[in-house]
């Protein structure tokens, strides 16, 4: 079975990846962990799905197991949701030998994550991620967080797990259009940093593959290596972890333009990818026929996209509204190859709109802009 | 001026200690750390005090300083006062490259510094604490944090400074009652770890001092260094740092006993300490000679304190309830000799309460048990 390290000045932790283990790997890592009690946080459709999953993994163990049920959504994340978790952890005497299980997708993680990163002044954490995204985005690198009414993310904490639990039957579940969501996150990977997997991808017309084709295990841990060699190089983003917001810039911009509602995450970074290629292109950095690939890879998994009115100074405002982002230029993730991402530092924030136009007339299939402002609602999550 | 250095395996930061060195240090320490804005966090009394303080001391640097108000007290330490400082942060464009000042005492820096560690996933923080105890305690270290209601600090991070600028004229407002109990943190480090301090506060009648004595300045120098070379060898309290909380396990008991309204942390610490030195002497690892030493310099600093009743189940019940402490035993710090603490690991819990009771009989000056119970109240903070 695949096993990946992350490795920090910190610590090590491992990333396990596999159809069927988490029995055999989720009890086996906390069994070299010392703890006093388990808090298994999860959200009404895993309870539902899979009920007592967590208790029921760790019966062997013989430990004291708590579970949290949130309501679903990326909704719940918020700060309100996190004192809720502290309270249901108060309540069940959870202490610093508490040892905290995320099970779920994304937001989950995410919420789960940041409780641990802050009660107590920081409790051991594993996570289990539940579908394709959270595998291969959320779960491993150590952000946690939960979105304030006027940015996402923007409250939150590094925290990084004792371990990470990839069991690919957990995603039997996922519906199609959440697959292709976590499929362009693990696309993304390819894309930036590993070009064998990238001709893989391709060659394997991945996107005609179901989820449960045994294709996806090695595909998964290529991908999944990608994040840990840049996270292990750079855990807090100062440098090289810049390169994982490939596609992001687009993506954050369109996700608070449309409403965290109407659009997935994987989905916004799909449309993100093929305008940082194409910019790419623009730019001279990235090969006409190198765009093609990029191209024949993301269009079959994209979802095509009717924007709401948007014009240059929306842009822009939306642009700036994003905290990566300074007035004075921002940080654009280029392509230099498939496999081979660059950063280029104070790209003027003007430029990017033209870009945009011209990327929007020349994919009329994937992206159209309504275009009639009929008042913009302001889509901050909540 | 002096001026200390914690060094961490993340990094190196300063405490500058003196008079009058506020607008010497503050400016310099942002001059040398890139900046869009300053975020200054305060609470009304030291607003009333010392109006727009840090904003005048950084004119200079002609930086953008916002100020955020706090309610005064150790009820607003706090989820919500957290929640409301994100609220005006993002109302004021705050981003990954703000600074956040702590101005005030403990409680302020608890709040801000907790703000600081999980805003944007931690922006720089500054302490310019205000008080005798947030100088040798809460400033340096990294802990920040508020409370649960069901338990003091539960929620928290680690994050270490950016730099400390301890500038004494800012005390000159102390009530009588907060300095002694401030004094009682500075000598706990001396008690704990440095034997020539703790000759020298002997030798001077430290309580008799005033708190604008030039002895202070190295005193407050010589406390600090032993916090100091704790933290820098033990950053997140695995090890050494846990001398830190020598006279902390009656302290919390107390604190819990009769409500944060009613003690002073100070107060309760040295009551603690003297307990501490008292069960070290019956375990036959002090001297009696410097038991008494370790009370002729505590009991002048020292309040009388009445106890609402207590008996040996809610004593047990009350040190199990610390998030430090284990049923199985507890880690006691106790004492060697002046300047020397160790930690005494699986002391039984059970056996604490027969010394309590003969610890009280000995100094009934100093301590008294109310002989009925009636009604005891639940005395968590808010």
């Amino acid at each position: 079975m695949p096993r990946l390290c992350v490795e920090l000045p910190t610590g090590t932790y491992a990333v396990h990846i596999g159809a069927g283990i988490l029995d055999i790997e989720l009890p086996a890592l906390l069994r070299s962990h010392p703890h006093e009690q388990i808090v298994a946080i999860t959200n009404e459709t895993l309870q539902q799905l899979y009920p007592q999953r967590i208790s029921r993994s760790l019966q062997s163990l013989g430990a004291r197991v708590e579970t949290i049920v949130l309501a679903d959504g990326e909704l719940q994340k918020r700060l309100t949701t996190v004192a809720h978790i502290y309270d249901q952890m108060m309540h069940c005497a959870a202490t610093r030998e508490t040892v905290v299980v995320a099970f779920g997708g994304g937001v989950v993680g995410d919420i789960a994550g940041f409780a641990a990163a802050t009660f107590m002044r920081g409790v051991p954490l594993v996570q289990v991620p539940t579908t394709l995204l959270a595998c291969v985005d959320s779960s491993i690198g150590g952000k946690t967080g939960v979105n304030h009414a006027l940015g996402k993310n923007a409250i939150g904490a590094f925290h990084q797990p004792l371990g990470v639990v990839i069991d690919r039957t957990l995603w039997r579940t996922l519906p199609e259009r959440e697959w292709r969501a976590g499929l362009a996150e693990l696309v993304k990977h390819a894309i930036l940093g590993d070009r064998a997997l990238f001709d893989n991808l391709l060659a394997a017309e991945a996107h005609r593959l179901s989820s449960e084709d045994p294709f996806w295990d090695d595909a998964l841990t290529r991908s999944c290596a990608v994040k840990c060699r840049i996270v292990a190089a750079d855990e807090k983003e100062q440098a090289q972890r810049v390169l994982l917001n490939f596609g992001h810039t687009l993506a954050h911009l369109m996700e608070t333009h449309m409403g965290y509602q109407s659009i997935l995450h994987g989905e916004a970074v799909a449309l993100g990818m093929l305008y940082a290629a194409w910019v790419s292109q623009r730019w001279g950095v990235l090969a006409e026929e190198e765009l093609r690939r990029v191209r024949a890879l993301l269009e079959p998994i994209m979802r095509p996209l009717r924007l709401p009115y948007l014009d240059a100074e929306r842009f822009q405002q939306l642009l700036l509204r994003d905290k990566k982002n300074r007035a004075q230029g921002l940080r654009f993730v280029a392509l230099r190859a498939p496999g081979e991402a660059f950063v280029r530092e104070n790209v003027p924030v003007r430029s990017l709109w033209p870009l945009f136009q011209e990327f929007c007339s020349a994919f009329p299939q994937l992206v159209q802009i309504d275009s009639r402002a009929q008042g913009i609602p302001d889509a901050s999550p909540g």
